[in-house]
């Protein structure tokens, strides 16, 4: 007897090629586990459209057949979002040969790209027009724009450009039913009604397949400068920040982290050297931009703004990059710092969390306290987006600590987490999305909201065969 | 026999007080009307709540009881979007008691206010903080934030700062079974799965009660001027906003109108002056505007970037004005022109549609000329945001006509503009929305977007109760 998927399978290499449809378990196995290793799934294929006319006839077939579709991009997600249920019910869909950039154009600064683009690929051909896009993070290299808009991606330029929300100008995408929405028009005005490009953005392929964007591009920078701080506290580290915003409009990054942490990465990172001399308790990446060559050049702007609060005792020191490459060597401690802290320091539950951006300073320490009054032993700290209100909050076992502590403890520790930001107005996921990590705790935080989703999931995907079991 | 509708109102009274309820048919009457007096409804009550909470449980009691709410604020809508069903089967539910602005925050640059808002109410009350919320409209002394909200208004500083979505920086919403959605936190990073905030932005009312917003603010214009050009085309006219806005970042508005507009305006308008002394095709109001004092004065920003298209030939003429007064009156001019044509030229079919910013020039031509190929003898001419590829586009009977010309060839001439809107890529609604006036039109021209709405509206509305007979 043939089965659903089979007859999924068949079509698809019928109508599509061999190209379009993968079932060695070679070529599949490393897309069924997600980039950390936390979950483990399976499928017996992964369907590669080449385009969004293919992948509407899947869809469209699967919705027929009723079997279930995990969309994949570059499998970078924080929250075993792309990962398929273990009990192999779903097949892969993967966006990767959807990867042509249809168009960037100089006047009206819009690029518009298919859904398997991998950033990295976008910052290049927007690079070679002059422009740029601006949103990047770490895993730059592999994730692609339609991973990126279905979890609203983040990362370190948030402070100046927003999320990828904000960066998305319209988009095209299959809905369950195998309907295309076509959003790629590039109207400046539309107001036909509910936003079904604002609706997928963040849905993390629950409410369908995003094919392709239209995306806002900026001015390339012409130079840039990091300025490396000393600091006594994460409040004294936003009123820097303040005072840097109301002077200018060209701070594109705002990084905070513990000196713990810095020293976690000096004895990590080989090569790896500490941009100030002396020891302090918080340290602080500042990053400015201009586009414009006769504009006042970087380093020297933040020369100029960072002056006064030195002279005031606000900074306790501070250094500036004088070259490309030593910008590069402070945003390398920053990205390796997730690394380093697991190798120096031993597992810990992370939390990608937010607040209100001025309510962060004390979040940090108050929530720091809590945990280690109901939990004596363990270490925590946070570090990362301050000027976003986003920081991830780490706890390690410190002396509470065995091998299985992240199995015994961890789920307390997360749940106490997410109290107090939930408590404090926050989100319990800032940039990393909900995927699987986190549906549950969404569930018990936020009963309602979960339920006007899941309403909104069931009317356009009534057979729950969007990405199953994450998100809602 | 009591019947629901009896019982809410009874309900609303005896919990709320007399304030909440308003029975009076003279009172009720203004109300039953659109402001352009197109459409005409029945209801026996205007509901008014104070509060949130006092709305969430209105609107929870008539989901209980199966009594539809048609939400108002201003009532300025101009496509029937606030008038009641004609058979009197919903209730009134005015957000005009909940005027309150509860924070202006200068360091945040963010305003929460209540749906009841005045848009006038809300310029004064930033304006007093050195502040400013962009987003202007000629009903700005009637329209509130919740209906602007609903509508996701545009309006003539789209060009800058986008219309009403981009604006919102989070929202308060009672949904249609009465939960409150309360998404004000002022999180800049919450990727906690659809986002509730962007789906109830255009929605009409259709989806449930938008209660509550928080805004951007942006630093108060220090000065602003304003230039009128006599230009020979659309087309001419937006390749001198391309020059302009490759130089400056400081144009605010860029309006255009044919001569015979101006000359009805003139005639129209007592006190009014034509800008240049000469005639020509199409008039063109630019304007920029400065924040920071010691930058260059507008007017001469102004006057420097035109100086080299007029010396090109690429304007014909130009004057800048030299006063707040005269800037004023130019403005004048671009808001009286719908009024002013009226009573000149006599009823037209009006269509507020956008296509992509760079096809307007083309479109305006040979939309235009289809329309007078088909109907011989009407004339057909549009003007507006020319830089938001968003114009308002008037058929007029010309030698056709007869007093009851709108009802005769009135739907005919409306289905073939937006067949050809449609055909070029565009949108049938630029900014007004749907309402009543577009709700078949949609249907016909985008079934398959009005078919994924109306599962959305189903699943979150599912008697159907919210703002009936609009958008969906």
């Amino acid at each position: 007897m043939t089965t659903p998927q089979e007859m999924l399978i068949g079509e698809a290499r019928a109508r599509f090629g061999d190209k379009a449809v993968v079932t060695e378990t070679a070529d599949i196995e490393p897309w069924l586990t997600d980039w950390r290793g936390r979950w483990h799934g399976s499928s017996a294929a992964i369907l590669q459209p080449q385009s969004t006319q293919e992948a509407s006839l899947i869809v469209a077939k699967a919705a027929e057949l009723g079997v279930a579709l995990v969309p994949q991009g570059g499998n970078t997600s924080m929250v075993g979002g792309a990962t398929p249920p273990e009990d192999g019910s779903a097949l892969i869909l993967s966006l990767r040969r959807m990867n042509r950039i249809r168009e960037i154009d100089q006047g009206t600064m819009r690029a518009v790209t298919e859904a398997g683009v991998v950033l990295q690929a976008l910052h290049e051909a927007a690079a070679d027009e002059g422009l740029r896009f601006p949103l990047t993070l770490g895993a730059k290299g592999s994730a692609t724009i339609g991973g990126l808009i279905s979890t609203n991606a983040g990362g370190t330029q948030v402070l100046k450009f927003g999320t990828m929300r904000g960066l998305v100008d319209g988009l095209e995408a299959v809905l369950p039913d195998g309907t295309v929405h076509d959003g790629l028009s590039g109207l400046k005005k539309d107001n036909r009604g509910y936003s079904l490009d604002q609706l997928m953005i963040g849905a993390e392929g629950t409410l369908g397949i995003v094919t392709a964007a239209r995306l806002k591009l900026f001015p390339a920078v012409s130079s840039r400068a990091v300025a490396w701080l000393g600091v006594d506290s994460p409040q004294a580290a936003l009123n820097i920040l303040r005072n840097l915003q109301q002077a200018t409009d060209r701070i594109e990054g705002f990084e905070i982290l513990p000196q713990e942490s810095l020293e976690a990465v000096l004895g990590h990172v080989s090569g790896a050297r500490a941009p100030l001399s002396g020891n302090f308790p918080w340290q602080v990446l500042v990053e400015a931009t201009v586009e414009d060559p006769d504009d006042e050049p970087p380093a020297e702007l933040l020369a100029r703004l960072l002056a006064p609060l030195i002279e005031r005792g606000e900074i306790a020191d501070a250094t500036i990059s004088s070259s490309e490459a030593q910008a590069e060597a402070f945003w390398r401690i920053r990205d390796s710092l997730s690394e380093a802290e697991r190798a120096t320091f031993g597992p810990a539950t992370q939390h990608d969390i937010s607040v209100p951006v001025d309510a962060m300073p004390r979040f940090m320490e108050q929530a720091a306290a809590e945990v280690s009054r109901a939990l004596p032993g363990v270490h925590a700290s946070g570090f990362g987006h301050l000027g976003d209100g986003n920081i991830h909050f780490h706890v390690r076992a410190g002396t509470r600590g065995g091998p299985d502590w992240l199995q015994t403890e961890g789920p307390i520790v997360s749940r106490l987490v997410n109290d107090l930001v939930t408590a404090a107005g926050g989100s319990i996921s800032a940039e990393h999305g909900i995927g699987q990590m986190k549906r549950d705790e969404l569930q018990r935080l936020a009963p309602e909201r979960v339920k006007a989703m899941r309403a909104i999931k069931s009317a356009l995907d009534p057979q729950g065969l969007m990405n199953p079991g994450k998100l809602v």
